[in-house]
């Protein structure tokens, strides 16, 4: 056992005066007949969702810092030249090819059965793992029918993948920008929109100018990259600020404290940044108040006329993958309720609602007259 | 030192067991040139704020429950007939007679001298304590002249205080509510409104309108007691949780973060209860926002363009008064600047700003282009 211990954190690269803190935050968890370690925070600056698959390490994706303000925040963290492209909102997936298998791995380090079938579906991934075995795919599955987190995309009927980043699996360590997007179109996967290359120096109000059309399309925001893909920045619109205050608040308990406050300052600076007319901060804090409070008004009203809560998500795909989606939500723990089923052009399209535990407890507890003493 | 660590463990009435980890939480404070202890946690059963004066107990006023739905809250939490009273906005004081000297204690256990002089210019006391030298009496502060939390009432001009209990000072017990309420009657002491005896089974129609008729007024809830005075349990209004988020978002990284979710949660389940129309609730929904923030905005655009922000307050009092409470706000290391200070008739009449320092640093550093990884 020791010296698998040893083994591990060669392979994770961290220091052996760190190794002890670092290998006790991962978890076990299976897969198929297979065991496989997550990491569940980052420690050491190794990943959140950072995985050991056998003798194989699949670093996690890494946070990513966000400015509150264009203005100066991007000089402050650029000293060059960098490229923008569009963040996209979905759930972060990891694909890399382990002994032969390709597998998604979610942004915690899971392999995820159903995107596993759709990124294989979706995209023709051996000729890129022949060429490049010890790459790992980064992007964003985005779409209606998806069983985390779903928003619609104009052009995305049910559920696509859209790779933004080629990472070495074990260091982590990114493509240059230019090469990753040239070597995805030679692959044929698709790609975050980009906006260009920028200097910091005269970025702002063309930056400015794209995350207002961004705002107004109801997409999310900008990833700014320095060219060699080390240094990542994000700024999010008012839509997806306020859209993901929405997400939350239809199950406060679930997601509600964490959420808030730092949208709400998010916000804040950028309507002071953008110059807003009083009339017009009038308006983003009437539209704030409405994506928090009107969903939380519906759950406490679904749970007190249904007796539960949860998110509606629909999923779509061949029997295998929704029955590996199921299996795997149940292995996680997540209580389901089917509530469609149809089979259509061979495929399975289920609506379920996924139950939130936290806010169907509190909400019936409070309800009944529980005290309240937060 | 041991010996004295055991008396105040008798005086406070712990076991043995729980008496080391009770005066440990005890921090060290000065009046004057006296020193005091008060207790920054509640611990084992003793309320943050007490405070131990030489050989005297002053127990912390008791958090009160809140309920979220009136009902079932209110027969879930009383089991026979409990007294309604206002619950009023400002501070919390309690006020003692100590080795003959009447003293004013904050909410937290500080001798506030500000208070100390004026609650002893607004109150003939001293027949009072006479004739009930172990009582404390327990109020709030309340009107547009004060150095903490400023709420405009009609009747009140500056600052005054309506007494809401009286309790043994060393054991914390309350008087019966009705004794209590002849008792300040018969000393002239101003109480909180009371709106009579209730039914916990019949309670809640007449309960709703006058928490509907509170809010109406922009005042700020009632406090439900049981007629021994030792159940309480408190309910507030719109107004009074959108007020409260408005004051804390105009120093948002100062108080935001711990006010938010609860007030919200607050709100929700009222709109549920009240059964509020769609418009009703997306109208309440839309105040809400504006109460969040349009003083976050207006926090941001102060520290851009005056360096620093934090609470305008007014205070008004003899010259030493006014002298003790900046030695106060001085001793407990918060920078003030005066904007204003005038004599009328005799008092000095100062309106100042107290910085708020967590606002103003993260505002600032987020300016400057600092990240947000919140």
């Amino acid at each position: 056992m020791l010296s698998h211990i040893m083994e591990n954190h060669e392979l994770l690269g961290v220091a052996p005066a760190a190794a002890d803190d670092v290998l006790e935050h991962f978890e076990r968890a299976t897969y198929g007949n297979r065991t496989y370690l997550h990491l569940t925070d980052t420690r050491h600056g190794i990943e959140r969702g950072t995985v050991l698959f056998g003798e194989t390490v699949v670093r996690g994706f890494p946070k990513i810092s966000r400015t509150l303000v264009l203005d100066p925040g991007i000089s402050q963290f650029f000293d060059g030249p960098f490229v923008v492209e569009e963040k996209l909102n979905g759930y972060n997936v990891r694909i890399a090819r382990l002994d032969g298998e390709v597998l998604a791995f979610t942004r915690s380090g899971y392999v995820c059965p159903f995107t596993t079938h759709t990124v294989s579906e979706r995209l023709d991934l051996d000729p890129f793992f022949d060429d490049h075995p010890e790459s790992m795919l980064c992007g964003e599955m985005i779409g209606p029918e998806s069983p985390y987190t779903d928003h619609d995309y104009p052009a995305v009927d049910s559920l696509d993948v859209s790779i933004f980043d080629v990472r070495h699996r074990r260091t982590g360590n990114p493509l240059l920008v230019d090469r990753r997007r040239r070597l995805c179109d030679a692959y044929g996967f698709p790609q975050a929109t980009s906006f260009g290359v920028f200097d910091p120096e005269t970025a702002v109000p063309e930056l400015r100018r794209i995350v207002e059309e961004l705002g107004n399309e109801d997409r999310e925001g900008v990833v700014m990259k320095s060219l060699d893909g080390r240094r990542q920045l994000k700024y999010t619109t008012s839509a997806a600020n306020q859209g993901s205050l929405a997400y939350a608040f239809a199950v406060p308990f679930d997601y509600g404290p964490d959420f808030l406050f730092p949208r709400i300052m998010r916000e804040a600076f950028q309507s002071v940044e953008f110059g807003e007319s009083d009339a017009a901060a009038r308006e983003r804090a009437r539209s704030l108040g409405e994506a928090i409070l009107l969903p939380a008004i519906g759950a406490v009203r679904e749970v007190r006329e249904e007796g539960s809560t949860g998110e509606e998500h629909t999923v779509r795909g061949s029997p295998e993958a929704i029955d590996a989606l199921f299996a795997h939500l149940d292995r996680m723990k997540l209580r389901t309720t089917i509530r469609r089923d149809e089979t259509v052009d061979g495929e399975r399209v289920v609506t379920f609602l996924k139950h939130s535990a936290a806010t169907t407890d509190s909400v019936k507890s409070y309800l009944a007259g529980q005290t309240f003493d937060a």
